[in-house]
């Protein structure tokens, strides 16, 4: 089974500043910018790419809910998950779960660009939130 | 100038089972396994690639003084610092400097495998650790 980087996602509290380290000084292009109020994101995101990788960068947008800003006062600013590209979601989540890898199914969705998602529970990956994506076949 | 995404870098509690996660679980490869007691460093690292990207992880070797370990005091486990690799350090820091974007000095040193390397200042990267490294020309 295929495990590509996707992308790294990053929490900040200044997105423009955040926008200006990736595009100006790391050179990278900033592919889009968006908000999501969806369950579980509510963040403004900006994804840049940096040669050949990308960076997904996650604004809370709500100091309560947001699991962006609960993870900024929690750890501080940083980078908040490794994504993972894989050629089909739901087969990959069942060899996850026959390995005894647990997943948040509270974090199953799919995002503005038909990619679906899911974060892996960091108990099982010895701390970092792991997402898995897969992308819409065009 | 190229900045091509090297590797992630993640500070973890146990390093077998890291191991485990990204060679059994993430299908990587342990390239390599080794000590550094370096000042800075004082971990035990792990070097896994998945796919086309490199996984490193650090297992502080000595729990006062070793920067991984206060980094998973304050913050927790999980990922450390981002790296990228550039044409040529010294000019990546020099370009840097006439950008205002502070590197830490005492991060600046050659690891095992000849790749020199520094870390810029959080403050100005919007919280991330960045890295910054290039390799010997062969």
């Amino acid at each position: 089974m295929n495990r590509e980087l996707d992308h790294i996602g990053i929490a900040v509290r200044d997105l423009e500043h955040a926008v200006y380290f990736y595009t100006q000084i790391l050179d990278g292009k900033l592919l889009d910018q968006y908000r999501s109020e969806a369950k579980g994101v509510e963040s403004e995101i900006a994804v840049i790419e940096v040669n050949d990788s990308r960076i997904e960068l996650l604004l809370p947008t709500n100091n309560t809910t947001s699991p962006i800003a609960r993870f900024i006062k929690q750890k501080g600013k940083g980078v908040h998950h490794i994504a993972y590209r894989v050629d089909n979601l739901t087969e990959a989540i069942q060899h996850l779960e026959s390995q005894g890898i647990r997943t948040m199914k509270e974090t199953l969705r799919t995002n503005k660009h038909g990619r679906r998602l899911i974060y892996l529970n960091p108990a099982d990956t010895e701390g970092t939130i792991i997402e898995y994506c897969d992308y819409p076949v065009t």
